[in-house]
């Protein structure tokens, strides 16, 4: 009964919904604090380091590198429960979370923390041949077409089909984008290279395609340029100001700057053009009041929370956040780390009687990585390329992967790679709900 | 032109059809023959390495720290050429191997070593509710169910549901059923036993079902004994001369050594317990005078190669060899191994106008793990249990992953998780094909 003295009052109970970069941080902040209890629902059993999702879908990482269960990462915090389930609505009268399946889940706070998926901005026909890169089993799907183009044209007899098989088409100019064609352009120049007989992968063609006038489009001209000259030396063709109009099995069409259209024969098909905001996002609008902008992300209050809503917040990716009509933050790790870590002081706060500041995002800056010792950094007081940019790249992502519980062995799997320009994990499996690109298609038979 | 008169006659053109032990020890050893042009064909771009499949099943190592690309294993062997392909038929008059899709590929020697797949005896209903382990995608689809079964007990108010949940029985104890149980037991006794709050993953029942009097049946019986006292210490529940007489997604029932009939209520059943040959066994059989065993393997002559047919050689587990009415050697790596090497000695020999002597098996001994610091060996000459026998074992296998193009990697990733009683891999994905086990069905979406 001494506990209950100790703390007359039950603790609050916080429900976490989504367990990326920003509500695991907001679960651990508060996971010390006797005055909170802490729920943390994922639909997923594990957190996803989704900065090198795009290593996965090239075959330099296993997904379990950058995949740590959720229960381990809130391993022995007594007050922390982890509900693997999918969060589907919500009822704030009674103040309830309802899973899919039906099971409820009560709360005193909320804090929706449930991300993006990819968007192909209304043409939804295209994500049969223009597979996104939002989760693990994405990331395997690429890695599939990948590595099976490559098999299917070692085995054709016909140059037109083997150039078809032999070109990959990045659609977005942006990190993501960035750094998969510099990625593709590694495995063709150097780790594939000698490992065909038929096909000289060196003159595999690779197309990246970016609306805007600039690849990384939120960095400096300087750095921009950089990167792009880094994708050029890997055999990457950069085409700026160029829309995609049309995507099918047989590749893409695009609007190149001078108004005509191009057709660009491909096999493999990558998008990293757009994000849209997960669906508990449409659930919260259903059920109170709050703006959704035009990627189904949900407005917030200058503290993260909702209008009317003290109880109820968003953050990371899910949020749009612009107080006095600044930009809209970016769906990047750091401000959803820090918007976590915000709402933990905050509810602290509150405990005691007290208030907080509006949240400020600290930039730190951003970096982009295009290959093998080369990177691009804005760290806001200098810009960095090549090799130390790369360097501190690697450093700052093992930082990351090290607080997420990650092991040591991811350090040594990396270390090894680049060493040896091995890339280790490009396994060809069968993939869920797939999709029957013609390059694959040979490959899913099971006896 | 200086190579064509150092070398007057073409090379023989050697098709090895599947890159497992048996397929890959033989193009290895004519890789630098350059009499010999070979081609190796496998449905894969990987080599497996199955005696460690069940690791990957029960989340201690990601699928690709022990599957290696095929072209990574042979490259630079400029007389080896890799094509994925599944190899469906073939014309033994025009000597040519049909893959799926039509392609077809001349050879002068054919080596058929496309192993062996699981099998229910007829009552392929069962596949349903009690996945196998032959391949990575197996291996997925139990790691998936195996870490679903406990996140859906956390979850469940109904304390029969919950028990049901926590029941894991695995059918068959040989090697894969004892490695497999034991496995789990680790799981359930240590490494997930501080991340549940609700349940005591201390109390899970894992049911073994063995239908032979002991468990490890080709072992001696001291060893078996041994093992079953290290399965007991996980918690593992050991029935012996048991079979199995109906599956389905509620559970098992078993026909006990009285004779009567019990009903185990589980949510997860796995099948350890039969092989049957791959599908390219029927089709030399349909092509070629030759005869399969009740398991549908290739009986073979004392030197490998079919009945009138001294160009075809079938080896590894797809082989029936048992001259002279000895009892057929085993499906394990070692068998494969020495078969493939001794094609491989037996076509150079040939080349030379001389004959080789019948195969024979050097039986090194063979080895089954049970847990951390457990295992049994059958070394021949003597007999090892406990940590004598596991520290023998992790070493026999290290040398075995380094061989075949596995990385160091791996070695650290062991070393860290037998350290920790960490399980770095046991990501729920999803999985082709994806069986509605009621475990796993809530995860599946991809929102």
């Amino acid at each position: 009964m001494a506990s209950t003295e100790s703390s007359p009052v039950s603790p609050q109970h916080i429900v976490i919904v989504g367990a990326g970069f920003g509500g695991l941080y907001a679960a651990k902040a508060l996971s010390q604090d006797p005055a909170f209890r802490v729920t943390v629902i994922d639909k997923r059993n594990y957190h996803l380091f989704q900065p090198l999702l795009y290593q996965v879908a090239t075959g330099k990482l296993a997904p379990s590198d950058i995949a740590t269960p959720i229960r381990h990462v809130l391993r022995r915090r007594p007050n922390v429960r982890v509900v693997q389930g999918a969060a589907v609505d919500l009822d704030p009268v009674a103040r309830k979370v309802i899973l899919n399946g039906g099971a409820e889940i009560g709360y005193d706070i909320l804090l929706a923390a449930t991300g993006v998926k990819h968007s192909y901005f209304g043409n939804d026909a295209w994500r049969e041949d223009a597979p996104g890169l939002k989760t693990v089993e994405h990331a395997l799907e690429m890695r599939q077409r990948i590595f099976s183009a490559f098999e299917a044209a070692e085995l054709s007899q016909d140059p037109a089909e083997q150039a078809r098989l032999m070109t990959f088409v990045v659609v977005g100019g942006g990190p993501t984008g960035v750094e998969l064609a510099g990625a593709i352009g590694e495995l063709a120049q150097h780790t594939l290279k000698d490992e065909f007989h038929h096909i000289d992968t060196r003159r595999t063609r690779i197309v990246l395609a970016e609306g805007a006038p600039q690849v990384l489009s939120s960095y400096p001209a300087d750095l921009a340029a950089a990167a792009e000259r880094s994708l050029k030396k890997l055999g990457v063709e950069v085409l700026t100001r160029t829309l995609v109009t049309h995507i099918d099995a047989d590749g893409v069409r695009l609007k190149v700057p001078d108004g005509t259209e191009q057709v660009v024969e491909a096999s493999t098909v990558l998008w990293a053009a757009g994000v849209r905001a997960s669906r508990f996002g449409q659930a919260l609008a259903n059920r109170v009041q709050c703006t959704l902008d035009r990627a189904g992300k949900v407005e917030v209050n200058a503290d993260l929370s909702l209008p009317a809503h003290p109880e109820i917040f968003v953050i990371g990716d899910l949020a749009h956040y612009a107080p006095d009509g600044a930009a809209a933050l970016p769906g990047v790790a750091p401000v959803a780390m820090q918007q976590g870590a915000y709402v933990a002081r905050l509810l602290k706060a509150r405990q005691r009687g007290r208030s907080l500041a509006s949240f400020r995002y600290r930039n730190q800056g951003s970096m982009a990585v295009i290959g093998r010792h080369a990177a691009v950094g804005d760290l806001r007081f200098m810009h960095v390329t090549g090799i130390t940019a790369w360097y501190l790249w690697v450093l700052v992502h093992m930082m990351g992967l090290i607080e997420f519980g990650n092991r040591v062995v991811v350090m040594t799997r990396w270390a090894w790679n680049y060493l040896t320009r091995n890339s280790g994990s490009r396994l060809i499996t069968s993939v869920p709900e797939a999709r029957t690109g013609h390059a694959g298609r040979a490959h899913r038979s099971r006896d």
